[in-house]
């Protein structure tokens, strides 16, 4: 049976991509591996959309996460945690176990914590050394504003820390536009590879924060080794170097579409995916949701584990369900990286017959038709 | 022209591996996964000989070195660090990096430090908490006694941390038998992967220092999250599962050999590759010289940097040099994994050609025809 992998990460990655994996092994401090990365990193920069050095770590996307909280925050110092599930709490974790006392502004799981909110705590805590946010919070499907968190973060001395890990590539971002002091992403969502890298790009202000810090609690993750060897185009310990030489394939997919079209592209294929489920009568989960995955409430007589089991069993459908407390209530399906319009289709047909099957009362291909409506409405692209 | 890598890492890759790497995709928390990892970690339990927990990071070995001090040390607290090269140095930074106290106990470069050494340092700091030394010194192909160390310091409240990196399944290694408390490796060794993955076991001694320091430093290195994790076949963060999948096909093949039989063939080849470039009339660096590298300095007539450019250019031999201080001065060949007798064969015959060359006085075939009388005189394995 044919196996499509729909989950919000890891993706599917190019055939290309995946055989620059099979390449031989080749020595990792050579002149043609410091080009290569430094083409990477060029090329990151792009994708990032910003002109400061996106640094390269072997780690998953966490690793990035609490390299810019060791790095940048003090021992004491107070940051402001912007939760809205999963990976807004993992912030809150991080800052915590660095001795940083996180100032937490939670809204309940499927909502995005808004503007107005962030405001108010940055006006209560005017001592906050950063705010951590989620452009994309990868366990609910729901989207923030970065771009008006960014406008009032700028205006204060705090930095402003972004896990864009699901959410970047796959939706706008512009971390010099939007003020973005640490923007954090994975190899293995949109950027097509496999886990075991993470980037991050870093600003001047947090290399301010950074230089002047007493106390960085970081070795492997210390980010002014990373800088510093970054400039001879160079990791500071062995890095997961043929990633690296396979992230310049995907990379070069990226450029050659041009990073805006994609967003545009990304746009498209989420509102299509979101018109199929609420076609069917499947809520969205996410008041406000991202672009790059699309979550909705399993209906209550359905049994949620049981929906996924049967997409993947009887369809070879691997989407992802809830986490934690969610697990058996929502369905997650990944649109993002190498995964385009005619796989959600393919998604969408799935649901449609497994929930058929399990007695759930809809009219197979509405919700098909519904997401091709919009496909159509908006143009190719 | 034919490529050989023959460095101490990365080492050259099987191609059954590399194929697997070039596998699609799959969804990383899933009980086929969780499987995986299981055996993967029962392999790896075996390639160690221990019956400790043997985690899974990912990241390159100096994140092994890292969660072992961040974990089981408390700032303020004395680690005896025995440093013979670089290596020995990192162990050392990492210490002072988490406020670790570092008691160095050095020998010059080429040295092993030797177990009446640790055993006077133990005597004079019976508060230190822990003793960090390298079974493979990688910078200089200087071995250590680890189990004299590990004799030593099990008789004391101290832990044994070991840097096992270059020298796992490389040469003889029994982290039970030895006392060894935290065994650290990297994938891009003699495990035959590219580098991304690091692994170490961790004993009950150990687990007990975890378990009871009031303040670890570590949340991505959480290494209690991670035993945790491990119970059920997973990790705390999404894994370079791919390169975990791949592991198991590589872990495979040392397996069916037996490490038993691994080590003396490692000992065999590496004891021909002496042979060979001592009979050329180059000095052996080390003067206790560890299995999977050696390392041979540079005759003062010839150009160090200039030998292992034509070796790679005109013979496509990659081979590595020193670092540091030692650039120019020493060259290391590798002959661990994926790099066999015949392989060092080639590695020998393109120094004789290219020394001879360069106008250094050899006879070309001396070298190789005396690596081959060891190989010969020692029995085929």
């Amino acid at each position: 049976m044919k196996q499509r992998l729909l989950t919000p990460g890891p993706t599917p990655v190019p055939e290309e991509t995946l055989l620059e994996l099979a390449r031989p092994v080749h020595y990792h401090r050579t002149p043609e591996m410091r080009q290569l990365l430094s083409e990477v990193v060029e090329d990151l920069q792009y994708v990032f959309q910003t002109r400061n050095p996106v640094l390269v770590l072997t780690s998953s996307g966490t690793g990035g996460l609490e390299a810019a909280v060791a790095n940048c925050l003090p021992p004491g110092s107070k940051a402001i945690c912007l939760i809205a599930g999963r990976f807004g709490e993992r912030w809150r974790s991080i800052c915590k176990a660095f001795g940083i006392e996180p100032v937490a502004v939670t809204v309940p799981y499927g909502q995005s914590v808004q503007p107005e909110q962030l405001a108010r705590a940055l006006q209560q805590h005017p001592d906050a050394q950063a705010v951590c946010a989620t452009l994309s919070e990868t366990s609910t499907g729901a989207a923030h504003d970065i771009a008006a968190f960014g406008r009032l973060v700028a205006a204060t001395p705090a930095l402003l820390f972004v896990d864009a890990i699901s959410g970047l590539v796959a939706m706008e971002c512009r971390t010099d536009d939007w003020h973005i002091d640490v923007c954090v992403t994975g190899s293995q969502k949109a950027l097509m590879l496999p886990p075991g890298l993470a980037f991050m790009s870093v600003s001047d202000k947090s290399w301010k924060q950074i230089d002047k810090n007493p106390t960085p609690r970081a070795y492997y993750f210390d980010l002014k080794k990373a800088r510093a060897s970054l400039q001879t185009g160079d990791t500071p310990y062995t890095s997961a170097h043929t990633l690296v030489r396979a992230l310049k394939v995907s990379l070069k997919k990226i450029r050659s579409e041009g990073i805006e079209k994609l967003w545009t592209r990304q746009a498209r294929v989420a509102a299509a995916a979101r018109a199929g489920f609420q076609t069917l009568g499947l809520e969205l989960f996410p008041s406000q949701p991202a672009d790059g995955l699309t979550v909705v409430k399993v209906p209550p007589e359905i049994d949620g584990t049981a929906l996924l089991g049967k997409l993947e069993k009887q369809y070879g459908l691997k989407l992802a369900g809830g986490q934690d407390q969610l697990k058996g209530k929502i369905i997650r399906l990944g649109h993002m990286g190498y995964i385009d319009q005619f796989d959600v289709l393919a998604g969408l047909a799935g649901v449609e017959l497994v929930l058929h099957e399990m007695g759930y009362p809809l009219e197979p291909g509405r919700g098909v038709a519904a997401a091709q409506q919009v496909l159509a409405q908006s143009g190719a692209r």
